[in-house]
C-alpha cells in the first residue's frame, strides 16, 4: 500500500489539539486524512480531507467511519474499543490496537497488565465501588494516604484523587476504582517509544514533567531531563519493555515516578502523541506526530534526538475566566529567545482547560527553564466578556 | 489590533505551496486565514478558514476579496497592484506594500531602483521590443552573449534566456524585455531579511543556490554557504542596504552572484518566503514562514540563527512523466539521517513542476549536502499513468 497517494486514507478519531497538530505532518507529506468528532467546532475541522461528525464513544459511528479509511487511530483514549475490533477482523489496520487500548482504558487492568508483565508499578487494590474503600480501611485492609483512581476515563487528572482522610471519600463518585499507595517521588519522568509494525523502535530522550499542584495537570516539560544518565536508561529501558509488552504500534508514552530510592515505578501510559512530547516540535530532528505518522504507516522511524534543548509549558486558562478566549501578553512572550506559542484554536476558555503550550528551545536546557518561568508568569489565557 | 482573535482576517493571495506552508503557522497561532486562488484544487484549499476563487490578476477579484480583511499579503508576485492600491487607501494593511510590487514585478524598474539606489547589480539596457535588440547587436551598441529577461511575469525561469548567438533571438516573445550583462559566477548566494512594520529587522544566514542547468531552477539551498566569512557579511550587509531602501515589510530573499573577483551583484528579489528559505522549517530557530507572519504582523521577529545545517532539495516532476503524481522510493529517502519530505500536494506533476521539496538537517553541512546527493538520485517523481 503507498500512503502518498489519493487512494489511501487516514482516519483520525478525536478532533482535539493532538490531532490539530498531527494534521500538519499529513499536511506536510500530503497524506488523504478523515477525521471523526462529535463538536462542530473542533480544533481538526479545518486542515483534514474530510471530517464527520460523530460520539466516539458510539459503536455506529466509530465503525460506520471506519469503515472507509485504510489505517486508522485516535488521538484520544475514548472511543468505542468494540467497533475497533470489528473493523480489525474486517482487515482495517487499527494502530494503536483495540486490544491495547482496552488495557490501558481501565486503570486497574493496565495495572494488572504491569504486574503480569514484571513492569514495576505502585501497589495497589481493586474496588468494584468507592464505597467498598471505607470497609478495607476499617479492617486494616488499606493505609491512609492513598491515591484514589477511578477504573474509567481517567484524563487529565480528573478521575484521580490523594486521600489523605476518610471523609476525602465522599467528594468521589462510587464507582469501580483503585486505591494505589501514596509514592513519594523526587520527579515524575516520562519516556516516549515509537514502533512500527515491523517492530523496529526508536525512543526519544527522558523528560521530566513537572506538576500543577491544584489541577494535576502538566505544567512543565524538560527535555531532557536533569537526571543522573543511569537512572535516564534505566527508564529508556522500562519504557522500552513497556512498549514491547503491548507489542505497541505507534507512539507509547510511559510516564513514571523516580522514588527518593532511585526506583522507577510506572505510572500510567498514553498510547498517542502525548503532552509530555509537544517539545519535540522544535527541539527533536522527528517531531512526535511525525514519528507517530512514520510509526503507524510502517514507514522507516524518524531520529529522536534533541537539535536543542526544550522545555514546553502549558497553556490553561487562567481561574476565574470563563468566555470567548484571549491571549494577554502574547506578543511580549514571542520577544523572548527560542519562544514559541501553539494555540489550539478552542474558542471558549475555562479555568485550567489546555488551550495551547509554548515551547522553548535553547542550548541550555537550564536557561529555557528560566525563560518558561517567565513565559508562565508573563501570558494569561483570559476572557474579555 | 489584536491577531490573536476570530475578529481578525489575514488575506493571502494565492494558494500554492508557499502559502499552504504559511498556513501551518497560523494555524500553530490560531491566525484566521483567507486565501484567494484561481484554482479549486489550491493546495491551499484545506488548511485555511475560507476559500474564494478568483484570478490574482482581475482587480474586482482582488479588491472584493482584500476589503474583507485587516492584513492582506501574498505568496505570489502576479497579481493585481491597483486593487492593492485601492485597498491601501481604504485602510486594509497590504505587506509587502503595492508600490514595492510594482516596482518588482518589472524588472527593468527593478533594476533602475537598484541602480538608483547604489545597490550593485549587472550592467543592462532596455528594450521596448524584444525585436529592438537585433539592431543593438548590429550598430554595436549590445554584446553577445548576453541574459534576455522580460520585462513582465518572470517566474521560475520562465522569461529568462541566456543569448549567445542572435538566432537565439527568434524563439523569444517580442516584449519589453531586458538585455543584461552575462556574469561569470563562482556561486550564488540568497539572504533573507525580515523587516516590521516597526523597522526591526532580522537576517538570515547567507545559503548557496545550485541551478538545475537546463530548466533554471534551484536544485539545492545550502545553509549557511560555505564561502568567506568575509564575503558572508559583504552579503548581509547589501541584503539589509536592500530591504532598507523598499522600506520593505515581510521577507525579502534577495539572490546574490558571487563573481570570480569576489564581487556581489543582486540578480533579484523575492518579497515573500521563497525556495531559498525552505530550509529554515528543519534548520532555522524560526521559519521563514513563521517569520513573515511576525514580520506582517508587526509581532516581535524571531531568532533566524540555525539549530543545525540545512540543505534543501526541490523535488521536480521527472521529465517524460505527466499526469497523476507518484513519489517513487520516498520511504527510501524517509530512512536516510535527518530527512524530511515536504509534499505539496499537487495532483498532476509534469516536467520540472514543483511537487515538493526535502529537507536535509546535518550538523555538518558538508554531510548533508551529501545525503541531498543521495535523496536527489533516489527519489522521483513520476506518473503511473
Amino acid at each position: 500500500m503507498t500512503y502518498f497517494s489519493s487512494n489511501f486514507k487516514l482516519g483520525i478519531l478525536g478532533g482535539g489539539q493532538l490531532g490539530k497538530m498531527l494534521l500538519n505532518d499529513t499536511r506536510k507529506f500530503d497524506i488523504h486524512t478523515s477525521v471523526l468528532d462529535a463538536s462542530p467546532e473542533a480544533p481538526c475541522k479545518i486542515a483534514c480531507n474530510e471530517f464527520h461528525l460523530g460520539d466516539l464513544m458510539d459503536y455506529d459511528a466509530v465503525y460506520n467511519f471506519g469503515k472507509h479509511v485504510d489505517v486508522l487511530t485516535f488521538e484520544i483514549e475514548n472511543v468505542n474499543t468494540q467497533a475497533l475490533e470489528a473493523l480489525e477482523q474486517e482487515g482495517v489496520l487499527v494502530f494503536p490496537s483495540a486490544k491495547t487500548l482496552q488495557i490501558i482504558q481501565n486503570k486497574a487492568t493496565q495495572k494488572l497488565f504491569y504486574q503480569d508483565h514484571g513492569i514495576p508499578t505502585a501497589a495497589f487494590s481493586r474496588f468494584a465501588y468507592t464505597n467498598e474503600i471505607k470497609d478495607a480501611v476499617a479492617n486494616g485492609g488499606l493505609q491512609l494516604p492513598f491515591v484514589w483512581k477511578s477504573a474509567q476515563f481517567g484524563y487529565d487528572g480528573n478521575g484521580v484523587k490523594v486521600v489523605r482522610k476518610l471523609t476525602d471519600l465522599n467528594q468521589l463518585p462510587n464507582v469501580a476504582c483503585i486505591a494505589e499507595t501514596l509514592i513519594p517521588f523526587k520527579k515524575e519522568l516520562a519516556v516516549t517509544v515509537a514502533r512500527n509494525p515491523d517492530g523496529a523502535t526508536a525512543i526519544y530522550p527522558v523528560v521530566e514533567m513537572e506538576f500543577h499542584p491544584e489541577a494535576n495537570q502538566v505544567e512543565y516539560v524538560i527535555c531532557p531531563a536533569r537526571i543522573d544518565p543511569k537512572i535516564a536508561e534505566k527508564a529508556t529501558q522500562i519504557a522500552l519493555k513497556t512498549s514491547q509488552a503491548f507489542n505497541h504500534v505507534g507512539l507509547l508514552a510511559v510516564e513514571m515516578f523516580l522514588t527518593e530510592d532511585d526506583t522507577i515505578l510506572v505510572n500510567e501510559v498514553a498510547p498517542r502523541p502525548h503532552n509530555s512530547g509537544h517539545q519535540t516540535i522544535e527541539a527533536s530532528y522527528t517531531s512526535q506526530f511525525e514519528q507517530h505518522l512514520r510509526a503507524i504507516l510502517n514507514l522507516p522511524l524518524g531520529n529522536t534526538e534533541n537539535k536543542t534543548a526544550g522545555v514546553m509549558v502549558n497553556l490553561v486558562g487562567a481561574e476565574n475566566y470563563t468566555g470567548p478566549v484571549a491571549y494577554k501578553n502574547i506578543e511580549t512572550i514571542m520577544a523572548m529567545p527560542g519562544v514559541t506559542p501553539h494555540i489550539y484554536g478552542k474558542k471558549e476558555t475555562r479555568p485550567f482547560r489546555k488551550m495551547g503550550h509554548v515551547t522553548i528551545v535553547n542550548n541550555s536546557v537550564n536557561e529555557a527553564r528560566n525563560i518558561a518561568e517567565k513565559v508562565k508568569s508573563t501570558i494569561q489565557v483570559i476572557s474579555h466578556s
